[in-house]
């Protein structure tokens, strides 16, 4: 599943990727500053990120690539580019160095400098993790201590509008051992609640800039900033032992779990600016959603599961994967949506990029498809971890691993599963080693039948805190088999969640499942169906789900309000498939709806 | 009721809104074109129009002000200043005027250049009609003049961004008797649909240049726009007999009707680009509900009435005046909402001004104010019309008019009620001669039971298109007593008004009525809170609603998600008042809401 995926992104998503930056206003915005190009800056202040996340997805890929692939070289060619683009003083971002009119760092509200510097940041460290496009990590390290340099005065306020240095520089540090980058993104941290980027139209609390984060009760303001940040708040936590700092974290993450989380693991409820919204109002039609906003949730997640070991955080990267970032691309893999909406109405206008009835394949704000090639070319990272108690594996997949174990014994795992389709992980874990170690699997919080055998024999095993462990000295090959049983299940909203009140949600394991235009019957309008109910008994091993449905129509169809409703008529029921909700889409264009009213 | 909310205008909003002009960018940006204010141009590019609504609203109100008033002379002051600051030519913007580098007409997207005009000429027709700041008609067709010269060729696509001037054109024209300007204003409707303007950031859709007026067949885009070029289309049709185009407003009206109008009688569910949003798409916590698309909405359908007759306009004036807009001003007459939502959620972040937690003195861009005193001065003028018939009542309120009927007869009608918090409607009727005519009174159609009465006796009157017509001689005085039966009432919504699912609004009369947090026990959180009924037996006198309600909390209280829902707690039923919609958020801040669920 992960890996074909992956292997999506890497043979169709990243050559769409690099062929519209390469042929696009990221590539002409640098290649005008060596006189490769006399086109005008255009785009967005920040098209030097889409080339960022771009070499970190070839980056990341790298492994899997033959030596002269074109995707390799076209990177290459773009690290050339960004090497006789930088200043012989390190500073680089095309939209400043392009107009001798904009000071550096003068428009920290909006220029995205530091967000920019960020993305070439953590394009470096996939560099030298990989070990592949080795000039990548010199642009980028001339240009952190450039930044050190001009703004990383204690006593200099400056910050960026948008958070996301932080944690690249952070990652630098981890990659470099230069301890100044990990200080200046606490600096930058416990710079921001001050209101010192002003109000702007949309206020301090867009930037997360109108309360000190130590402070700071609750998630506010535009997603993917607020997401950026406690990233980055997690990585210093964790960097330099601040209880604080990780606190703030928590507390955030828990704000947005109680309260302003989509179903499908994503944030954002507002299209105006790209915001979270108020608790509870969670439109599922106008849910903005951002695309790159479940790529940081995911991200967040990720940094508070290492942090804590808490499998909540696991449930949540899980869920944000294969519902708010799955959906986001066509099974293709070069359409993407922006916004990743729960209900695409009937009669939907989709004119605008944001609201589209049908993925597209660029934007005039590019962030979001890189974002996802950086993210599925390093998926596999994020399967399993190992600590000093032994093995941990959050996400099922296909695929081998070989870890080296604290004590230093080697251990290999083969994984065989068709996860999150199917309950079944197959894992047969190979080591030379007598010392015992402890492999932990995670029970995921959907899942409340469960049994696990170990070379064919029940073990009676309980997983209190989300992860059943097996712990034993695994010497020679033993086969571990997890059966998560995935009926289909109906999901309830809290019933503050107004937007959605009277409907349930479908859900198979991971998988949250929609209701598409494309599969009703003809004539009949999305918006009029009402759920009976499940359609099988709910324990079948069809990986998807069949309602049974009704159609209700109002007996007075052209009375938008009224005080003498009538009854209405119910059509005889009939059974429906339910497509997994990241597939939508991928036929005509139509109405689709995740959640769904149940019958009167 | 509306003489008191006109009294309250004229008293309290009018010196407010002048005082605002007068001391703040709307002046200054016109000053400085006379070298009386050195102030750099800042505001939206249209700060212009606030001057001349405002001197609308003076224009209209000047009947009930003393010689010699301060609003008067502010206004001359107004109007000297316009008279200095334009171009010899007739050319008068601020925007334009004030930075050389801006060519006239240069920016049809965003500039507001004829937006701006339109305005103007409203101002200048008040002042005609109201025989007062005898100037600005000379200001204005000067500009009207100059405007044609530019840009009326028969093969000039020019149109403007923002509609306004169609109507003002047809209004001047009935003022002068300038045909020119009413075949302008045809050639400005035609022109559109046909995507000069562009696309812009929010497509062609938004300035509704994406179809052809006589070929659209929904509502769409930015809401006042789209409703400001409705209320052209159909002034123009009214003046040329056009019968297609007025057959467009009315199509695009019923779209509105149909599926695009909140309970409250206004438009536009998004905030994103303050646009009408898609079928069915109602979100009470997020209506954008412009208070401007609510007052010409009412505009609209007034010109509607005009020119069809037809009852539904009047119910849908009344609907809109008496909340959408009501609900936009403070009770004391200086403070207002930019968006009028009809659910205030616990813990809303009201940082943004268009979306506060209470009503605010002035705005960024401020039309709203000054929209509301230009309409309020002059609502009298929407009460009543006469035709060859004789007279139609539409808005009852009490109060005097004398009319001139057809055959020359005057007529006196002395109105006493205290419609819409009473549904008693005394109508004293004189008049000198035998003719007969006829009183037509609209029975609302909210209205189930209602009877009339002629000098004491029952009259049996049947209203079957929605008024209640007396045709008789009237000579000598006589008594007309209807009486509307106004008991408290639910209102159910489509069923594909998702967003409201579960819920019922309360209503008496024209009038909607909010849960307000202020009335709620102490601790009980407004979202909890559901219906079981009414607390009367909806036939009582007070002009309130009583509800019964209980508290229904989950037992699950940190889930937003389950596939296991709890059975929830209901607390013991209480009763509780709610507020008249337009009278929310007078006291202190809190959540409110008009769809209220009921309870399970």
């Amino acid at each position: 599943w992960l890996g074909s995926w992956q292997a999506t992104t890497v043979e169709r998503t990243l050559p769409h990727v690099l062929r519209h930056v390469l042929d696009g206003e990221a590539f002409t915005n640098l290649a005008r500053l060596t006189g490769e190009s006399d086109a005008p800056f255009t785009g967005m202040l920040f098209t030097d990120s889409d080339v960022y996340k771009t070499l970190e997805a070839v980056a990341w890929a790298a492994h899997d690539l033959p030596a002269g692939d074109e995707r390799l070289e076209q990177a290459e060619r773009l690290v050339d580019l960004l090497q006789r683009a930088q200043d012989p003083d390190g500073y680089l971002n095309s939209r400043v160095q392009g107009d001798p009119g904009v000071p550096r760092w003068s428009d920290p509200q909006w220029g995205h400098e530091l967000y920019t510097a960020g993305h070439l940041f953590q394009a470096a460290v996939a560099a030298a993790r990989c070990d592949v496009l080795p000039r990548l990590v010199d642009v980028a390290t001339r240009n952190a201590d450039l930044v050190l340099d001009a703004l990383g005065d204690e006593e200099n306020p400056h910050v960026d509008g948008h958070p996301e240095v932080e944690t690249a520089l952070v990652e630098l540090y981890r990659a470099t051992g230069h301890r100044a980058y990990l200080d200046f993104a606490r600096r930058q941290l416990d710079r921001r609640g001050h209101r010192w980027l002003g109000e702007s139209h949309f206020g301090s609390g867009y930037f997360q800039d109108d309360v000190p984060l130590r402070e700071a009760t609750r998630a506010t303001g535009h997603a993917v900033r607020q997401l950026y940040l406690l990233a980055g708040a997690v990585d210093v936590a964790v960097e330099t032992g601040d209880a604080e700092l990780l606190a703030y974290a928590v507390r955030i993450w828990d704000d947005l779990a109680a309260s302003k989380t989509y179903l499908s693991g994503v944030h954002g409820s507002r299209h105006r600016d790209e915001s979270i919204g108020d608790p509870y109002e969670l439109p599922p039609d106008r849910a903005y959603a951002e695309t790159c906003a479940a790529i940081a949730a995911f991200q967040l997640a990720w940094r508070l599961l290492l942090a804590t070991g808490e499998a909540r955080y696991a449930d949540a990267m899980e869920t944000t994967l294969h519902n708010a970032i799955a959906v986001s691309t066509s099974t293709d893999g070069t359409a993407f949506f922006y916004s990743n909406p729960l209900h695409l109405r009937s009669g939907h206008d989709g004119t605008h990029e944001d609201a589209p009835s049908q993925r597209l394949p660029w934007f005039t704000c590019a962030c979001c498809p890189p974002n996802l090639a950086r993210l599925l070319t390093s998926i596999h990272d994020y399967c399993l971890t190992t600590s000093a108690a032994g093995v941990q594996v959050h996400h099922p997949s296909a695929g081998s691993a070989v870890l080296d174990l604290h004590g230093g014994h080697a251990v290999r795992l083969d994984v065989t599963t068709e996860y999150p389709l199917d309950g079944a992980v197959a894992i047969r874990v190979e080591t030379a080693t007598d010392a015992p170690w402890e492999l932990a699997l995670r029970v995921p919080g959907w899942c409340t039948n469960w049994s696990l055998t170990v070379d064919g024999e029940r073990v009676d095993a309980t997983a209190p805190d989300g992860y059943a462990r097996l712990r034993r000295s695994w010497r020679g090959g033993h086969e571990v088999l997890l059966h998560l049983d995935a009926p289909a299940r109906t999901v309830s909203p809290h019933p503050r969640v107004d937007a959605v009140r009277g409907c349930v949600a479908l859900a198979r394991g991971p998988l949250l499942f929609a209701l598409e235009e494309a599969d009703l019957p003809e004539g009949v309008v999305l918006e009029d169906v009402r759920l009976v109910g499940l359609a099988d008994d709910g324990s079948g091993t069809r990986p998807g789900v069949r309602i049974r449905a009704v159609v209700e129509t109002s007996s007075q169809p052209g009375e938008l309000y009224t005080s003498t409703p009538g009854t209405g008529r119910t059509s005889a029921p009939f059974d429906v498939d339910l497509v997994p909700y990241h597939r939508w889409g991928n036929r005509r264009p139509g109405a689709m709806r995740v959640w769904i009213p149940t019958a009167s």
